[in-house]
């Protein structure tokens, strides 16, 4: 499994991927899944991956053999970010053309999944979530980020604390917390976690940051974390079980049918 | 779907579930998921199901019958939690028997979960876990929760703050939550919210609250839990971008491995 996730704000990306890549419980690697394709000054452009490795690997490297002057259609000469979504989508659906057929057989996942990420000169900002079926949706102001792979775990975070105005600080240190969530709750989760950061506008390579397993950062940031959680919930006033909203049911009755006004 | 889960603690036992079920995004219904069993002064028993409905109520209807007089084995003669598991587990496994072919031919999803929990006098207060199977687990100090359902939304919270010695108000509060991310991320889990709190060895009836939707006490909650998650994050320190620790990858180039020392 993987988790990548990024985040559009006013402000800029925020892109955020794990390590791990598993093929059963007892066979565990590690690759990395946040790739930087930028050219400074002209386009930025961060991918993040997920599914069957051994796509998303021949994808990347069809995108790097186009770049190094197999094709002049590439990830540095289309004109729009949707451009670059659909040029992607398209390198995905020729490796399943020729790779899904064998891999379905034996009943592997031949899913994949990417976050394509990114601006280029005199375009907006936008973030792609590129599917295994080559087809892409983007994030917009009311749903500001993207999630791909084991994606549960780490969403009520999100939704709890990112908006378009969020700071890209605040939404960097969300991503990693977001990660760190899922990381703890499903081991096919793992470091080290790699993350992205690039300011609106600016169409420098993003900045780019590591954390390996054990980092003092990580750690020290999921000890705050959890102390604040808990004294948010001492903080919050206790539940008031006297006022009985529900009727104790007789163990020998039908259930009690709920008021129908209180529900919707 | 449906969202349940029990937290056994030092204190005592809370229970909690959703009352959506759904037949499709297109199809949405309510029913309780949550039942008190008990026989005060000698046994509290409560039960959440999640599942096909047409076999939870089955179920649910076989345990009445017994009480009513079918059965001398039912929830208020069986000696032990244990005993009690098990004869949940058969219920299940009969009407599994009797409509899983039927439902199977269809393409219809059979499966359903259950979760048991409270005390028997002169026993522990014990949670279990009783699957489609009809074969169960029972919660430990080391993993005092269950859940049953959608559970992966609300699983960080609980990690991040549950432990055996986790008071009985804090572990309410926090099954409320954990309900509430996961209404808040998945439409399929809904109100109302009911929820079952137990002292240990108190052998009384559970007390019993249900939230309608809406409810000022799950608004303000709410409310007050995204103030302080912003609060939270507004006060670890940001991370440091300078510290570049993963290489930026050159576009062409194969990627970077990862030094194998950094990783576990």
């Amino acid at each position: 499994m993987t988790y990548c996730l990024g985040i559009v704000t006013q402000a800029g990306l925020i892109m955020a991927a794990d390590s791990r890549t598993n093929a059963g419980i007892d066979y565990i690697s590690t690759y990395q899944k946040l790739f930087d394709f930028s050219l400074p000054g002209d386009r930025t452009i961060v991918i993040c991956c997920s599914g069957n490795l051994s796509i998303t690997q021949a994808v990347l490297s069809q995108l790097r053999r186009d770049l190094a002057g197999h094709s002049d259609i590439n990830l540095h000469s289309l004109p729009t970010m949707y451009d670059l979504a659909r040029y992607l989508g398209q390198k995905v659906r020729q490796l399943q053309e020729s790779d899904r057929d064998w891999l379905k057989q034996d009943g592997i996942d031949f899913y994949c999944n990417f976050l394509l990420g990114g601006q280029i000169r005199g375009g907006p900002i936008e973030l792609y979530l590129v599917y295994g079926q080559g087809n892409c949706i983007h994030a917009t102001p009311e749903t500001p980020y993207l999630q791909i792979g084991e994606t549960k775990y780490g969403k009520p975070i999100l939704d709890r604390t990112i908006s378009f105005d969020t700071s890209l600080d605040m939404a960097a240190k969300c991503a990693l917390m977001s990660l760190d969530s899922t990381m703890r709750s499903n081991l096919s989760v793992g470091p080290p976690l790699n993350l992205a950061r690039y300011e609106r506008d600016s169409l420098v390579a993003p900045m780019l940051v590591q954390f390996p397993a054990g980092h003092e950062y990580l750690v020290e940031m999921r000890r705050r974390w959890e102390i604040s959680l808990k004294d948010a919930f001492m903080r919050l006033p206790d539940i008031d079980w006297s006022r009985q909203l529900m009727r104790s049911l007789s163990p020998v009755s039908e259930s009690v049918p709920l008021d129908s006004s209180e529900l919707n």
